[in-house]
């Protein structure tokens, strides 16, 4: 019998492999599901600690276009940022995580799927949700939560059994992934102070930053993003190109204060250049292609959208339905948007698309058109304010009655 | 018996002065209703050319803190941003000038309202909706539109009586007030270029920019900000302060694709330094004080508000309604934001609140608290993923009933 | 050359036929696009009529599988009842009725297009919007509407001309279709008095109502009704047969107060035994196969596309988009709800699914299950205030620090 | 040291009078907050019960004007009915019982509030949010979902200890309140059948339904229902009387399918007339005073406040937030409506107001009015239709080009 642990590499996961072995008597098989966290060099050392510390083996999955596939196609279809800012980074990667760490566990026909999360954040909801529902007869197993184990406890243990504890590089945790790099260090554990400028690993400050602006293309098909500068790329080579080019310039850091699933705030700094390059130039191709009343729904639905997934709904049937709307949507958001990328910032300075609505010869804000005439013009203004008008003219009644 | 012309100064309205004169028979009473677009010492030379061209009156009224009081303070309220940037720099004008020409023209016993709107925009809906419901027994004309006359016609109507038309000093039709100045031209009639710098007239281009970032904060009372780096302020000069010191670091530059009142799609630069820092630091502090869902429902209202406001709908009553939604949600969002501003961008980097729901001594994201156990969280996570588990559970067993 | 006209046989389209074939030199061709209102038997009387008006030629066209088809079905899959009541009997027949009368303008090569509408009501605005946009070379007219023609008018019109001008036979003015009979007369131009019994053309009186309750079942596959007790049936042929059915137990009578396109209000009494047979038992369906959130999202989606149905806006794409949400949210709405016809009403008393979340076998209501412990659920009630409590522990704390 | 029980007479709150005091050593102060489902002559019976049981003291504390105006009135205000039909009779009386459990606790300085919830249900969640939120410092106890005793064991404990345990009167289990009575049994443990007649203990059977319609006139001041048939009345006594002359027609009975706060689905009868009535009643009403735009946007907020409350989230400032705009929104909605009772059902059949859009002299719909000419309504339709055409003609030249 076995046991699957979802293995991030980190201190509370290098735990669970003797603790688990020593307390269950299973084998544990640790597996990471990379979702943009592990470089193609780092797959060795990865298994390489696994194994040292007592896994009967090692499982790397490339879950990267799976997570594009399933979520951020859909994160940018929607346009979506918490709080206007932030471009979720951590909740898909573990949707994803969940799902392939399940797949594994039936696989090897495992009893348990276990995780290395607290019981004080989001993920350990979103394992726990996603494990259960994708697994319900695996059990799952999260020691540090269940037990209450603290930072003091793990690192005795290891230390105890001769493993190493590698010293903390940074006083900063960090979360890296393909859809951006989160930061949590004393800063963010209050509200007041912005991170300093050596807790970014990604972005450029303003030291660096070159002193020319350089601008790109991106072309979008449907809504997804398939060129820059004309080359076109599968959207994990697209992703991560943008992420270097964008970082180059300083692009995408910012700072996010939000609500969590257990109802507490928390503050999050984050480094996000190609979500910021692309929710950014997706959304003002979208001005021009879509009507007024998709981008009202759009929006509306994204945001809800996002709230779920940020909050382990992803599973929820109505998650399917959006993504139908939002798959409706995009079927004329194709064209090309430049982007000026500078100084620490994207700004989108033009688009073109064969579905604009804007430049359709028929009509040019500010000039007589073809499409109506100046009587036409007075005839919908007057019936325009129809019932405001009714409105005004009862209200002016009833005060003359009361007065 | 006389009519009230809404005077900007521009060349439609100049136009109207003798042409009304002309062809109405009666008197011309010019009047300009200023939001931020007027400086003090152009008073005189508005009144000196209104005169020369016959008008029978003049009047300027100062409505900057009217705007603020019945509109701009609720864009900060409702943190609204037309396409996720635009800050609705002109529709908010248009409401209160009509509200004040009406108030003038009952007061002199005018038979009519003239305004120079052409009849391809949106400010002929917002004046029109708003004059006919305030005046209800007040005519209305639009002589450019109503009769459709063309630039040539009222330049050469103007030269023809010997009136001076000054020669364009720029390419670019500006509208300046106090919540942003709007910028047109060749550029915004299609989508692919941006801007040239030398359009902009308030804000510095990247050459000008200082090399040291301005670190300011906002201090706001029940979402109303009230001082900048603790020196109180009335509305109108905290404004004017903010546009001033934003505009040295090029702050709040932008553009937007919109959808008009009627139906075409049309492009719009702008320069709003003051909106661009107040909704930043404002939905920050939010983000602190209040509840996931008030952000939720007031993302959504502030949404339509703006909606409905740009549309030449402020008087529909809905907007009282979400008005009160906004003051209620208020009570608690007062406190202090640190805003950094450098190399064109304003950034939040911090904020305190005496309502902070962060800061409350009872829990720390990430970290284990007196709010509930690790055995809670487990109990939680369970039932939080219930309904998701029961449609994964049908959808398995339909699934095999296919088969 | 010709011009084709929706003809429906009331007044005013009756007297368009002489009045453009005389003021425009045209044939006439009269066509009546049937979503209902035609029996198969009065066809032929129809055309008698047109073509003693001197119609060129008249047409009929059988377009209520397409009404089901794109509008009918989305009604039912989106549960959509304008104002909780009245189930929008009349929008979506204009749509088809708009589309048809173009397909054959088309084929005919005609120049134009005529409809009766007057300037006063919603279809005027319906029609001209669909007309336009199927055939943008195609010339609109609205001889009643453009010219300002009086009742009185257009009866002296017809006499003169030597036609016969049938005396009404009730001074209600009915339209009936597929979805629904709307009644107009003199109490709906108020609001204080209820349409009196002799005014209702299809359902049951008091008088009339069985006795005894009948108990149907009606089947959903998908969110289409297939099977009335058993028997399956086309969509039209079920709508028809729960009309018939209803309207013996006087189900489906009711009024409605609407805001109309022109921002006035208008009010419309109607009868509709077979929409409030569906919409109730289907929206019983999803409430036992849907989730919650699934049911939050169609709700609000669904009374916006009610709301654009109603307001001559189904062409926008946001329709699209919308119904690809509502066809995804179906795709487990099948199972048979069990209805009660009885005493003017219809009443849900049952229904099953295959897909239900209800009957899982895994928990009951109010019962202990296996899905969660009374220590989960202890732990999630701590967890589920946990915001709550935050907020108001500030509110607290600010309170005494005011005192 | 004591403890306060929230006491509802029923066997759980009876078992846990000697179970605490036997188990905690503490005496045990009994109170029955009334929200409706006490009877002036019940509350001596209630009483003795209570101290036979072993109970300290006993104390009853009328709640039902704080249940109207902290809650009922905005159910009336927000129109809100659960999934169309349910008028949330439970969740409001949990907050209020709640709010004045904990009020008896701090006052007789209890150290720990104990209420009768089982683990399955909503109210266990409704109870501990508000208990902890309003008495921070108070232990809650739930002796029946924290120890999982079954009914079999709180009967024998009863019994043994020679207290009288009623035989069940009927297998329903019966919540009466003020707003309403809900019904649960063997019926609605499943989905399939309908509450047989003699569960019903409120409403009259067809066979005791009146054979006259009764018609009744409901008098409305901003949204608070002040008089029926002309006699003004408290709303307590106001809502007691509706449900009495409701209840001799059968109205207000129906059944729902619902979503626990738990996740899974939960079936209910009721009978509720007076909510029924009022609610019914008021929207007609305000379909009459209210823009398009207000019963848009109250429609959405009333859903969104329905759920909340039922779901345990009576306490979020969004709450407040919802009930300012509900306030606003219903400063002109007062007037009469007429309401006929008859054969189970509630039917408005007219209704007037000084604030009426509708009789306004200016327009009628389907008639030529001084609003609007039809010029006008041909320039309104034309520009009205302008973005779908846009966007038709864009697919158009679309599929020329795909071709």
């Amino acid at each position: 019998m076995s046991i699957v642990l979802a293995y991030s590499g980190g201190l509370d996961t290098s735990f669970c492999i003797p603790w688990l072995k020593e307390n269950t008597g299973q084998d544990v098989i640790a597996v990471t599901v990379n979702t943009g966290s592990v470089r193609e060099g780092d797959i060795d050392s990865f298994r390489a600690r696994a194994m040292e510390l007592g896994a009967a083996d090692y499982v790397v999955v490339d879950a990267r276009r799976d997570l594009y596939d399933r979520i951020l196609s859909y994160l940018i279809k929607g346009n979506v940022l918490r709080g206007g800012v932030y471009p979720l980074c951590v909740g898909p990667e573990r949707v994803i995580q969940a799902d392939h760490t399940v797949r594994l566990a039936l696989e090897r026909g495992a009893k348990a799927i276990a995780h290395g999360s607290t019981g004080a954040g989001n993920d350990q909801v979103r394992f726990d949700v996603a494990l259960r529902l994708l697994g319900p007869d695996i059990d799952i197993i999260a020691p540090i939560r269940d037990e209450g184990f603290s930072r003091a406890y793990t690192t005795g243990y290891l230390r105890e059994r001769g493993f190493d504890v590698p010293a903390k590089k940074t006083t900063y945790s960090i979360n890296a992934g393909l859809w951006g790099t989160t930061i949590g260090g004393k800063e963010t554990a209050g509200t007041t102070e912005p991170l300093p400028e050596d807790a970014y690993t990604l972005t450029a400050g303003p030291d660096e930053w070159p002193t020319e602006a350089e601008t790109i293309t991106i072309r979008y098909e449907q809504g997804h993003p398939v060129a820059v500068n004309g080359t076109e790329m599968d959207p994990i080579s697209l992703i991560e190109h943008l992420n270097k080019i964008g970082a180059k310039h300083g692009v995408g850091r910012g700072n996010h204060i939000g609500d969590t699933i257990l109802g507490i705030k928390g503050r999050v700094g984050f480094e996000a250049p190609a979500p910021d390059i692309l929710i950014r130039s997706h959304r003002e191709l979208e001005k021009v292609v879509l009507t007024k009343w998709q981008r009202y729904q759009k929006d509306q639905l994204g945001e809800f959208y996002g709230m779920l997934l940020h909050e382990a709904g992803y599973y929820d049937p109505v998650m399917r339905d959006i993504e139908a709307f939002l798959d409706s949507s995009q079927g004329r958001v194709s064209g090309t948007v430049t982007v000026r990328l500078f100084a620490g910032h994207a700004e989108v300075t033009g688009c073109e698309s064969p579905a604009s609505l804007f430049d359709t010869g028929v009509a040019v804000y500010g000039e007589e058109n073809a499409l109506w005439s100046g009587a036409d013009a007075k005839g919908f203004s007057r019936i325009a304010g129809v019932q405001q008008y009714l409105a005004a003219t009862v209200g002016r009644k009833m005060e003359e009655v009361g007065s």
